[in-house]
C-alpha cells in the first residue's frame, strides 16, 4: 500500500483536526496508508512520523488547534534539511504529501516537489482568510463566532456605563475578519487596511447620534491597521465618550470548530485526497463561488487575496 | 415616500432579527419608509403594524426567534381577510412587503399579489433546510450549531458509561440536520428519509468495532424517519449496547444568531429590498452554488428540495 | 510508597475529572503512589488498574464525564467478586481508595470495608444533589448552567410564536434542578416532587396574566413528578395555549464542567485525601453551610436528603 | 404605598439584572410600591426615577451588565447635588434604598443616609471580589466562567504551538479571580498580589518539566500585580519558551449572568428587602461560610478582604 501522509503548518487553526480525521480515513478508504506527521515542517525533518492508526484520530474532531501541532521551521529553507525529510518519507514508504496550513507552508512543500518530486495538496487554513484564490480557508467561521461572543459580552459593558470600547481583531493585510465582525455585531466603526476611512465624516455621523441619545459605541479595528490605540484616544477626545480598548489576542484562534469548520475541513479533505488520487502534484484545494475546486500552487501564490465585495459593501458605512 | 413592510412568518428561525434589522435600515438608506408588521398573517389582518424607528430594530441583531414574532394563520386562506390586510396597508401607505419564512408562507404572499398587486420579496428562513430552489435558508447554521454543543455534551456521557445514544433532530421531510450533525460530530449511524438504510450492514459493521473495543455509540435520527424508538430498541437487543433516546426538539430553534446566520441574513435581506427596488413583484431570495439571486416563487414552489450531494456523500458511510 | 487509588462509579457528572486530576496531584504530593480504577466496581474487579501518571490525568480538567469510566456492577454483591477485587489490590500494593459518586457506589464500599478493612473516601457526585449531608454534589452547577443555556434559547421561540413550553429535567426523588432552573430561568410554574402544587391556582394566576398581555410560558419539571405529560395537555385544555414538551434528558449530564464544579472538585479531592491521611477509614466529605467537612458514612446514608429553604421559597410562587 | 428604590452603581457585573427584578418582586409582594433609578448616582441627582412596571423587568434576568445602567458621579460630594437628590426621592415618595455595587457606592449612600436619614440597604457586586465582610460579590461566577472559556481556547492554540501564554485578568489589588482560574485551569504560573512568588524557584520547575517534554505553558496574571509584560519576556528570555500575552480586559465583566449569580442575585435581593423591611438602615447583604447575613457598613468598610484560604492552598504551588 502506497503511503499518504497529512501534516499542519503554520499558524493553527480550528478545522485542521477534522481535516486530519477525514483525509486519515477517506485515504484509506481509497486503499492508501495513511501517516501523520508532527510538528509541521521540523517534524518532517525530524522524522516524527507515525502510522495513523484509528485511535490517533478517534474524538479529534470537536477539539480545537491541531493535534499533530505545528511549527515555523526555518531549517526547511536548506536543501540538506529537505534531502534528510525524503528520506525520512522514503523509510516509510510515504508517496504523498497533505499539508494544511497557509500559502508559506504551501510554498516550502512546493519547493521540496520540485526537489524530491513528492506531489502534495494543500488545504488552506488560517484565521485571516487571506489565502489567494480561495473564499474560504479553515479556521474563519469558528474565528468570528469567538469574536461575536465576547464583542456581544462586551456591549453588555459598553451599553450599561455609557461607554466605547476599540476591539482589535487579527489580521495584518486582511481586514475580513474585523470587517465580518463589525456588521454583524453591529458595530458603529470598522478600520481595516483596505478600505479607506475618513474619522472627520465618523466623528460627525456619530456626534449627531449622542446627541439624538445614543450612550455607547463599538469600534472593530484589525491589527494590520495599526490605528487601536490612536482610535481609542480620538475617540475620547474627539467624541467626549469615555474609551476602552481590548485586544482580542490568541483567543480568536482557539475553541472547538464549528459545524461549518468541520464541514469545510472534511470537504477541503477529500479533495485533496481526490486530487492526489488522480496524480495532481502540486495542486491547492480552494472553494470559489460556493463550489470546491483546485488551482495549481503558482496560481494561489502569484494572484492577490481579495474580500467578499458584498461584506465589503456592507461595512463601507462604518468607515466614514 | 413609498412605505415597505417587514414580516415574519411561520417556524421561527435563527437570523430573522438581523434580516429585519438589515431589511428595515437598507430599504430607509434607499429613501422608503420602512414599517414593521408584528405576528405574522395575523397580523396583516388585524393591523399590528407600525412604523419602523432606529430604537425598534436596535439591538436586536443577537437576540434568537423573531423580534417580530409570528403565527400561523388559516385566516388568511379567507379572500374578506385578505381585503382587510390590503386596506391596512393602503391606510399605512405601504406599497411593498418583505416576507422572511418558508414557503407556505410565500404562496401566501404570492395569492395576496395575485388578488392585490402588491409586491413581495421572500426570504428563505427554516431550520430544515427544505425550501426548494436555494442551498441555504437562514437558521440552519445557528440550529446545526446548538445541535453540536448538545451532542458533544451527551458523547462526554455515553464515553464515561459505554453506551449509546440516540439522538432525534427536527426535519420532517428533509435529513439536511441530522445528516450535517451526524458527520460533524462523528456519529456512527445516520437515519434521515432521503437516504436508504441498511440495518443489517450497520448491525455488521459495529459489531466488529465492538469487539475490537468500541464503548460508546451516537447516532442522529430525523424526526421524519420515524425511528427514533425502534432503533433505540435495535441497539439494546440487537447490538446489546444500553441505549437511550434523546429527541432536541425546540432547543435547535433558539440560540443567538451564529456570525454565519447574521451575515447571510444582511445579504439575504439587501438582495429582497434590491429585488423589490428593481420593481420585481412575487420573486424569492436565493442561495446557489455561492451566489445570490432570485426566483419567480413558481420556480420555487414547483422544484424539489435538494440536498448537497458532497454531504450525501460524507454521510452514506453511516446508513449501512 | 502506599498505593491510593481513585475510581469513579455510578451516573456521570461533570466536575469528576478534576477531581480525579487533584486526588493524583495531591495524594503524589504527599508520599502516597497514586492508581486509577477504570470502569469503576467493574474494572475494581477485573484489575482494570493502573498507576497514575502524570500525562494519564493532564488535560483532563476541561473534560466533561469521566475519563475513568463509570459502570453499575451487580457482581460487586458477591463476595467472591469482591475478595478478587481485594486481591488485585493487594497486587498492586493500594491500600486505600477514594471514590467519586453517589450513596450506592459509598455503600458498596462500605461493605468492602467491612469484609477487608481497606479504608475509602467518598466524594459525592450526582447532578440530582440528592446525597444526604451535603448541600452540594459535583456536576450541579454544570447541569444548571447546561439546562439555563437551553432554556433561554427556548425562551426564544416560546417568545416568538406565543407558545408555553414544558421542560422535563432530571430528578426522580429531589426536584432541586428543577426548582434552581425554575428560579433562575424566570419560569413561570414549576413542579417537584418535594413541594405541593395546585394547578386551579396556577390556572387562575396565569389567565389572568394571559389576560394582560402574557404571550408565553415556560414550565419546569422534575422528571420525579410524572407530570410532564400530563401538564403539557393541561396548559393546551386550560389555559388555551398551545403547548410543547422537551426533555432535555442527558444533554444535562455532560458538557465542560464550570469553573465551581472544578474548585468544589478540588476541595473535595483534598479532603479526601487528607481524610484517608489522617486515618479516618469510612468517611464521606460532605459541603454543609459553606465548609467542607466528612460524615461517617452511615451518617449519611441513614439521614433524609433535604433542599436549601430558601430556594424553595423563591420557588413556591411558581407551584400555585 | 411605601416607595423602595432600587439602583446600580459602580463597575457593572453579571448578576445586577436578576437581583434588579428580585427586589422589584419581592418588595412589591410585601407591599412597597417599587421604582427603578438609571444611571446610578448620576440619575439620583437627574430625576432620573421611574416607577417599576412588570414590563420594565421582565426578560432583564439573561442579560449582562445592567439594564439600569451605571455611572461614576462626583457630583454627588457635594451636598447640594445630595440635597436634589433627596428632594427627588420625596418627590416620588421614596423612603428607603437598595444599591447593587461596591463599597465606594455603599459609602456614598450611607454620608446620604447621614444627611436624611434615607435608610439604605447595600448588595455587593464586583467582579473583583474584594468587598471585605462577604465571601461572594455578584458578578464573580459569571466573570470566572467567561475567563475560563477564554483560557481553555487559548490552550488549544499553546499546545498547537509550543508556546507560552500570558493571559491578564482583572483585579487591582485582589487576586481572587486570578487565582481561582488558575487553579481550574491548570495553569503553570500564576501571579497575584497576595501572594509572593518565587521566579527562581518557578523557573527551576519549568525547566525540569520542558525537558521532561512539557511543550506549552499557561501563566495567569492578575492585573494589580504588574507583572504581565515582564513576565512575558522573562519567559522568553529565560525559559526559551516564545510566549504571548492576552489582556482580557472588559471581556471579563459581561456575558449571560450564570445561575450561580441569578441564584445569589435572588438570595441577596431577597435579604436587602427583608432588611428594610426590618428597620434596618444602613446595612449590607452578606455571605460568609456559606449563610446570607447583613453587616453595618462600618464594619464593611474598616475590615480588610480575605481571600478563601483553601483557594490561596492550592495556588501556592504556582507561584514557586
Amino acid at each position: 500500500m502506497e503511503g499518504i501522509a497529512i501534516m499542519t503548518s503554520g499558524g493553527d487553526a480550528a478545522g485542521m483536526n477534522p481535516a486530519v480525521k477525514c483525509a486519515v480515513d477517506y485515504s484509506r478508504s481509497l486503499g492508501y496508508k495513511p501517516f501523520l506527521i508532527f510538528n509541521g515542517l521540523r517534524g518532517l525533518i525530524d522524522d516524527d512520523i507515525e502510522e495513523a492508526k484509528r485511535s490517533s484520530v478517534s474524538g479529534i474532531m470537536h477539539r480545537g488547534g491541531t493535534v499533530l501541532r505545528s511549527s515555523r521551521s526555518k531549517r526547511f529553507f536548506d536543501y540538506e534539511s529537505r534531502l534528510v525529510a525524503y528520506e525520512n518519507l522514503k523509510k516509510h514508504g510515504i508517496k504523498k504529501l497533505i499539508v494544511i496550513g497557509g500559502d508559506g507552508s504551501f510554498r516550502a512543500l512546493n519547493q521540496f516537489y520540485s526537489d524530491f518530486k513528492v506531489p502534495f495538496a494543500g488545504i488552506p487554513a488560517t484565521i485571516d482568510n487571506d489565502i489567494p484564490g480561495t473564499d474560504y480557508c479553515l479556521g474563519v467561521d469558528t474565528a468570528l463566532n469567538m469574536i461575536r461572543s465576547n464583542v456581544d459580552s462586551i456591549r453588555d459593558t459598553a451599553n450599561s456605563f455609557s461607554r466605547a470600547f476599540v476591539v482589535e481583531t487579527m489580521g495584518r493585510h486582511c481586514g475580513y475578519l474585523a470587517m465580518a465582525s463589525a456588521v454583524t455585531s453591529g458595530a458603529e466603526i470598522c478600520l481595516v487596511p483596505e478600505l479607506e476611512y475618513d474619522l472627520d465624516a465618523i466623528g460627525e455621523r456619530l456626534r449627531l447620534q449622542i446627541e439624538e441619545g445614543r450612550n455607547f459605541l463599538i469600534a472593530i479595528v484589525a491589527e494590520g491597521c495599526n490605528m487601536s490605540d490612536y482610535l481609542t484616544r480620538w475617540i475620547h477626545d474627539t467624541l467626549k465618550v469615555d474609551a476602552r480598548l481590548t485586544i482580542l489576542g490568541h483567543i480568536q484562534r482557539g475553541g472547538s470548530p464549528t459545524v461549518r469548520d468541520r464541514l469545510m475541513a472534511f470537504k477541503f479533505a477529500v479533495a485533496a485526497v481526490e486530487s492526489l488520487h488522480r496524480g495532481e502534484t502540486s495542486n491547492i484545494m480552494v472553494y470559489r463561488s460556493g463550489n470546491f475546486g483546485t488551482l495549481p500552487i503558482h496560481k494561489v501564490t502569484d494572484s492577490p487575496a481579495s474580500v467578499d465585495p458584498a461584506l465589503v459593501e456592507l461595512c463601507k458605512p462604518l468607515c466614514r
